[in-house]
């Protein structure tokens, strides 16, 4: 859900209180065109922004879609100072979004060289305003959201072991948890994620372990628990995770650190 | 300016309705510790998301310090709860703001290696929601903010010019901005420049030059002119950009192509 | 997560522009007494409300406590004028989550009379802005919150299954879905929730059947399928579904129907 | 006056960052169907939420309109993603609403059978965050709104007058009060509320007194001063009041205690 | 009510994303100081101006204090940066707010010189966003504030007259407005006051007619029935409807004509 | 940039609860009509009023156009309820923008009288919450902004030349701004404008000054740096800093004293 309140804020803080160069009068028609390969992801939000300064909108591309440089991703028609106003936050939210699914394409892409049925991860690392349009963007990529905020999975860490033992902690926290929600326990080793499992666990985290570490870990589970691994994990050490056995490699990288792709807006 | 707002709605983002995983009672410590080498922004957004929470938390180091692994840069008190809730997000903003603080600090240092005097600059190609946050960020690492919103800088472009002519359009726009902001003209070619200058531009900007047309538009500027080269430029095309003579490198890619800097929270 | 602005809303839709009544000089103490016997909720909220005007706050019972006429669940201390212009709100937030907490312990009470496993849950059948404060006071009261969005379960419903057909509906949202939440599927026969658990359903939610049809259901259903039943649910009715051997039984009638519990503001 | 931003967070509170379950393609229809007996309230809030998700909405019945299980209130057209996004939230506050209104008719019948005259209202005891909403809905019941906010009336309290006296106490106020707004005066006997009314009391409040009192203080007023009862007051009590002579019968009851109407959304 | 929310708009206008001017270190302590005779309000406004930076302040005078130059109205102390940030937005909303207090005063001195009980009030001709800061300044300068909001007073005017008659058009109005709120009813002649008075209209305004007619108005009324002339009355008309007998007379020209007073921020 | 939720707030402020007034049936036109001779200003926020109430509005004149009495600014045509809740908003809104567009005209054309070049320019002292409206009404005026936020413009302070000498202030600041951005020294002779030129200031403000200081101060000044006098500058002293050959004189007064243009909203 992205608010007009949001969107509007997006453009306060581009625009300012009185912007000289774009009060120009009459209508205009514009294109988000593409300038490199990318994931298109972010179009709702660009749909959104224009929408909210009254210009007439739409997708010339669907989310998730390959682009290449040349592809028009966005038409737009309307105002003319509003159309203005708009584009430079277009596209920046296109880039940002669509960097973020083609950073999770090529990671997915990478995963399934070795493993055909391994999920590709986003975390909770996202950039503070974007949750929404960054996990959308992660799923436009072919990859997993994992949850998307604190309440949509409960976490057995390291501290709530260590202070009730991991048995205790478990017991203690599927007893508070709904029954709509999963629980996920963090190990450090193979074994204790076999303790996880058997204490209930529907998911396990195997956290900052090596590749070897995390293989001989999934073995250990039962069929029906859930793997997970995390913990720094690059584009360069994603295939050595991909290649455990593991259900799901979950990667921070995905949000926080994707560069965008570069779009450039065309009026006329 | 980060309202109060901004900073309960990225916690909202993040928190979700119901936190069963940190409903942890009593009082903690914590602290937020660099894992890589960065230079330190957006240490006031961690602040203010604590201050929001109502847990104590200030900066163990200034804004635009660099770090080494296992430095603080920020401590907390306060409700373990609160504090709980409250990681993720400072976590979030500060490895954002960093890594575009630690990229600025990386190009201003490679720029400076050919050039005394050249400023590197930012654009208005931010993330949506944290303009602020990162034109900040851009000063932390040594680099120039450029203009804040579009209301900052009267801009004469390529559509303004084909429209109206050159001098035309510097008349007319010069007359409609205040005395208070400066106007800057977009050029194609080095002789453009210099009539943009004798027009009564105060800054030229060459936009999607390469470096030897750059270098040629600012040897015909007067004194007093300042010049500025941008478009796509990236860490491996700005030294050829910075040994130009030209005053000002931008770059969007400070913003937003900058991979997050790592920390990591510590409770306890 | 109650924000500021959220808070400071309640206040303002109570307050209007000017008020004569409650303009008084200096400060004052005050406390929240229940009337009748109630379980304690919202009190963070009401702490919140207070805090939002400068008013110290603090609970003198615990959430999911429960209270008897002429027992204090909140003291405040402060600007006399603050305090009175909090009083309404905060009451009537307590007031509100209490009736909640208060119902949902009943209904909780009249499941346990007939089976010591089922659970009652909410729906999001919730008061429109108060999702959060509701979902929390069905905690306090021993229920559970069950889905607390749209996107914290996938829920397969008729018209995907009268499109798709069943095992294909749920196999494509299986594979849309995030990992780390669950599937469930809303049924309307036994045979139904059979099928639905041997394609891969987590929860089967059998919708509108009476209690002996899903008494049948919950035979059929393999081991580490859960069962729900819901669709109009009253206190009356919920006995006979408790006693069906069903997993959870849920009931919008606890947030949307629970009537308030009388709390009565004291000062000086 | 019901703003976007606030239709918005009601969506956002249920929706969420990413919901599976109703991303679906195409457009659809849908209709908001009673399943019960109901008096029809919030329909314009129920529109609102379609408007702001671009989905087109209109009232099938007038607010006030007494329905009949089947009878459809509001009719839908739109995109199927952002009908089925909006329909939880539109049914929820069509439901709360009706509900308000539907037990206000009740009280209002129930009135109107021992007084042709006497006026049933309601109170500022309302649902933090619907004020304008529930007391819109007492109106579609039949009641009256009382006053909207505390800046709507001056209120003459226990504690002004233990500290002034009744006589200064209202002097004081009434000077200090704007010409346009009232005076009402909370009296504990008979014996005070006629001497409210002898200084300057436009209306006398008879609080938590039993009817009999409330009958021989509503004897003591002289013609043109308002008389009210109120503290407590159920559906079983209501009758008696309002037998007393007395011109308000106010129960908090109308907005916090009422049940739900229940209606369907229907899709296709 | 003025919300956390208002003011740190308030201040973000101001500010902008990165202020240099001000961006110094240390703490520092100021005074709101005024350069001419004025009577003091806003001062709440400012205070939570400087609260919402986290600097402590205080009034120096009370709302309502007539002021000469020199005089302090307002101390704060805290960190430099946030002191200067604040001081220009404090500066102009008590400027603004002690303008129409000071107007108010001098409207309400003039006025007394013709009559002992006249009320002069404002209207709803109020600067968008500051409708209660400037009612309440009406206050501090002896003023009434009329009704707050639309909501606050039924309005009977020549369109619903023309529409239904006088008498059907206060009859309808009184039978759908609350108890609590007072009707007025809007006349172009003295004998239509002496209709309406008849119908039952709490209030009469006589708008847009010359203070003779307002006279004879005003005589024609029973006792009970307030009367009230309005319509572009200046400071130089006022003393001439002062001396008609009317009861109120209401000016836009208070908040939206009063210049403001002049007050100078100093630190250190 | 106007927000929908800025907009918003101005008829909630004004609209309340429940308005029954304005609760009529059908639809309806409108006119909004100039009752004196003014320049016309805020029409862009009046159509936002209306627009965000469904009604259909636009400008029957452009900003900046001088109005007769009998002349319409704005036609409307929608909702009756919804034509009659945006009438006082936008009535109000455009009075006070029209009331700063028309007291700077007059300013211009008075400062036109003794200089052909002169400009006149608003401050920061500006109506909280209306910086851009009264900015925008100023251009409308044909008056010049001045710097929109603190962060248009870097001001070299007498505080900060007390603390560093006036060469060293003005070169700490030079360093820390953006090339994008002036720099302007407050100065409190004439000889330290010329000291505040050499050292680089791109304007010199003469603060405070009588007239005949300003005309030396400004002989002094090189070619090619702006010189501003301002402080407590009215209507009455204007003509005197205008005849000095500064190149502009800036006037809190604009925006803080200027009357409102009285306009009149007439329906059907």
């Amino acid at each position: 859900m992205l608010t007009t309140e949001t969107v509007e804020r997006w453009l306060a803080e581009d625009v300012g209180h009185r912007d000289v160069t774009n009060d120009v009068p009459g209508d205009t028609t514009g294109r988000l065109v593409a300038t490199e390969p990318a994931v298109a992801a972010g179009l709702d939000a660009a749909v959104a922004v224009f929408d909210s300064l009254g210009v007439a909108a739409e997708n010339a591309v669907e989310v998730g879609d390959a682009v290449e440089p040349g592809d028009e991703v966005l038409r737009v028609d309307g105002d003319a100072r509003n159309v203005l106003r708009g584009e430079r936050v277009a596209a920046n939210v296109v880039g940002h979004a669509s960097g973020v699914a083609t950073t999770t394409r090529e990671a997915v892409d990478a995963a399934r060289e070795v493993s055909d049925s391994v999920r590709v991860a986003a975390t909770r690392k996202t950039t503070p305003g974007l949750r929404g349009v960054e996990k959308r963007a992660v799923v436009a990529g072919g990859g997993d959201t994992h949850r998307l905020t604190l309440s949509g999975m409960v976490m057995v860490k390291d501290n709530h072991i260590a202070e009730l033992g991991l048995e205790e902690a478990v017991r203690r926290f599927a007893e508070r948890k709904s029954f709509a929600t999963k629980l996920e326990v963090e190990v450090e080793t193979p074994e204790m994620g076999e303790r996880a499992a058997a204490a209930g666990a529907d998911i396990v985290l195997f956290d900052n372990l090596p590749p070897e570490a995390v293989r001989e870990g999934v073995t250990r589970l039962p069929d029906g628990v859930l793997s997970e691994a995390s913990g720094g994990i690059t584009p360069e050490t994603l295939p050595a995770y991909a290649d455990t056995g593991v259900d799901v490699v979950s990667m921070g990288w995905l949000t926080h650190s994707a560069p965008s792709s570069d779009f450039s807006f065309r009026t006329g």
